[in-house]
């Protein structure tokens, strides 16, 4: 037989005549029912040594692809010719057929990408983690890696870091949690997912905020909800409009610093919506996004220590606090709903991983974590000062800020420019080596003006200064 | 007003302060409009200066809970009180309103943990590291720490570690897998989970082995799927019983080490399978358990390296290769389905863990992840030896092995003793000091006969040949 070997140059030689022969075979190259060479001839055609045809022989028939016959070499299997079909050949086919859950998903919104790499980067979303905290995150993993179990953790979290958690929220957050209703999670966007799975079913009605985070509106969309866009305004998430939807299962709510907006929930708001809430069975789901940094004093106690119906899901961030690379999370979930949440992670993935759990409750039963917190919240403070300073330099009356209060980013609002000309500032900013956000991308409903989100959290109050005042002069061009 | 404060001794004399006054607020123990002590008297009753007392005064104040009035002190704000119902209350209320997903759960099979912490541990699923192992991990990981950017790794996972599993792969397991067809995800767990979003509508149509794995069962009821068991023989599952369901929509197998009965897929069965799958447009899920464990010889190749009609979608995982804390697995998906996987991937979580990719893609890339895989191979290939010569020894004809070819365990079968009796031969055994499993957790469909898993992973020879020892000397009181 006439047989063409390609031999892939990775690995021993008995490796690449092992893939080399089993892809002829599966490849069709070898009909079923047909002799292999014998292993004297295949060694000194390849020049290698006949033990190691014999042991790649031995391996083949061992797996079925092929059999030897007394004295008379070996064949290959009939039913090893598997498929004569090309490669390839399948791409062209038509779309495969998958679930309503497939055709409802939807691509999040992804920032404007192109620009990254500038001089100024004032997007968000990036992660700005200081030396002192990187390297102290590093110290905790190693310690972790050290002394974490190697078997499966429990599905709702390791429980020292359950208690560390319960101690930190009743501290920083305000939040009375039983450890037992903390669930370790792989960041927000998980906590969402489940929180759907749980309590929506296709068709139910979920209200978000207006303009919003666009992974939860994706989420609650491919598990079949009807959004429901509820607009925000200085004091946050208008509760009076949800009452004209009495029947929503689910309010999702930024209260800290409503994202983008920057927004801090009223006290009279949080009330109105507990208040709601109660009154129709619904749930929150209280996103803690910026929770952590309120500037100029503590940070405004979560939503979550009001709650004494138990209608809220508070879901906490470890991307800001530490940085996003770290994927993990926790929710605070109604004592009612506690079981089901445990089951659907156990389904979902069945546990976050063991040593970043351990390394983070380390970190905080050690009090590092909180004052790593203080240090990251006054630097945030200086920077933003430092910002919201230029942009009263250089922009004067020609631009408001909001948002200003909580967390690592504001808004700035043009009054004379209009929304429809964002792709144009930022393509004009980045000419000016300056990296920003618009807030377009975050609106389902067009917004008649424009406003862009500037991150301070990456930058040094100098580099701040430096980007508004190139930022104010592209403005000032596209108004001219 | 008469008011008692709680301080919970936590923190600062400040911070304690703060939260108690809160919490009376919201407790409705201060109603609303109501005066509070004034800075100087509670200073006094407090026994701290007057100066903490005005700070929480204005936190208070500017979390909207308390308003000044001018030179007439601070008063609560009505709004503030916010419930009076007592906590707890809520707790005896009806049970909540959950999904129809939700009221799919229910848990899958728990092992007996009764019997944990017994001398001779027998039981699947417990982690077995070596020591070698786990300081390379260690070491991967803490590299991995100083080098992982910080920001949100790509949601299929990171480059680096798509092209060393797409090596590794082709070099172990026979797959040609393009690395932008590879996903990145929390372990199997969720690869199953995936999968069952992307594919199955409640009421389609899924088959699965009987015996088989309790969480894959699990998740795809959950799903609302209509499962569908199909028997399992010494070649694997009995594709001839698929013929009769032409719409399942997707097949899960085991093929190199089928769990939990040990079988070993043959090639004429994959074959068969891959060409109905073909037949009916439907997805095959295979989870490659144990397929870096074959014993005696090579691994056998995946069933997905047969794949020409793109219909295996691939599961991997870290579990056995490294051990369960890790939380990584991998997917290799049809190219048609990638889309669909990436985004259901960045709707349940964002992306896997940044560090712990890293540290596996540097561990694979440097070549020890493969001698870390040879060598664990040697240690269990010479306990599996021990343990069925042990067998041998002390049960002659009593008992039967199967499922001894690949993996970490083996199952045991009595023809004499009855599968009823499970629960009676774990207790003795445990008695006994050994721990072992019994195979009823993993039928849906009782079975007649007694058969036990033992694995051999955790147990030196001289601890499996006591353990087998005392194990028959139970099975022979049992049997009297």
């Amino acid at each position: 037989m006439d047989l063409h070997l390609i031999l892939d140059g990775s690995g021993s030689l008995q490796s690449q005549l092992l893939r080399a022969l089993r892809a002829a075979i599966v490849a069709g190259r070898m009909a079923g029912s047909s002799a292999l060479p014998s292993t004297r001839r295949l060694a000194h055609a390849l020049g290698v040594s006949r033990n190691t045809v014999l042991l790649v022989y031995e391996q083949l028939t061992a797996e079925g692809y092929i059999r030897p016959r007394q004295g008379a070499g070996s064949y290959v299997e009939p039913v090893a010719a598997l498929r004569t079909r090309p490669a390839g050949a399948v791409a062209a086919r038509a779309a495969p057929r998958v679930s309503n859950y497939a055709n409802r998903m939807s691509e999040p919104h992804a920032a404007a990408d192109a620009s990254e790499g500038l001089r100024f980067d004032l997007g968000t979303g990036v992660a700005a983690v200081a030396p002192a905290l990187a390297s102290a995150w590093r110290r905790a993993l190693i310690r972790a890696a050290d002394d974490t179990a190697f078997d499966y953790p429990p599905a709702a979290g390791l429980h020292q870091l359950q208690r560390a958690l319960a101690g930190y929220l009743a501290r920083r957050r305000g939040i009375e949690a039983d450890p037992g209703n903390i669930l370790i999670v792989t960041g927000i966007q998980q906590g969402i997912d489940l929180a759907a799975r749980i309590l929506l079913d296709p068709g139910d009605l979920a209200a978000v905020e207006e303009p919003g985070y666009g992974g939860l509106r994706h989420s609650l969309r491919a598990h079949g909800a009807d959004v429901v866009l509820v607009d925000v305004d200085a004091e946050g998430l208008r509760v009076d409009a949800l009452q004209r939807r009495p029947s929503a299962r689910l309010v999702a709510v930024t209260p800290s610093h409503q994202f983008p907006s920057g927004a801090e929930m009223s006290l009279a708001r949080r009330a109105a919506l507990l208040e709601w809430a109660e009154r129709h069975q619904a749930y929150v789901l209280e996103d803690d996004y910026d929770g952590e940094f309120r500037h100029g004093r503590r940070p405004l106690p979560a939503l979550k220590s009001l709650d004494r119906s138990e209608r809220v899901i508070y879901l906490g961030s470890l991307s800001r606090a530490l940085f996003p690379a770290v994927r993990l999370g926790y929710l605070v979930v109604p004592a009612a709903l506690r079981d089901y949440f445990i089951r659907a992670k156990r389904l979902a993935d069945r546990g976050s991983p063991a040593i970043e759990q351990r390394a983070l409750a380390d970190l905080i039963d050690s009090g590092r974590f909180e004052r790593l917190l203080l240090a990251t919240a006054r630097r945030l403070d200086e920077r933003r000062t430092a910002l919201i300073d230029a942009i009263t330099e250089f922009f004067g009356d020609n631009a408001s800020v909001t948002g200003g209060s909580a967390g690592m980013h504001l808004c700035l609002h043009f009054s004379d420019v209009y929304a429809s000309q964002e792709a144009q500032l930022i393509a004009a900013a980045a000419d000016a080596e300056v990296r920003i956000e618009g807030m377009n991308g975050y609106h389902e409903r067009p917004p008649d003006r424009l406003a862009v989100l500037l991150s301070y959290a990456q930058s040094t109050p100098q580099e701040l200064r430096e980007a508004v005042r190139r930022l104010a002069q592209v403005v000032r061009d596209l108004r001219s």
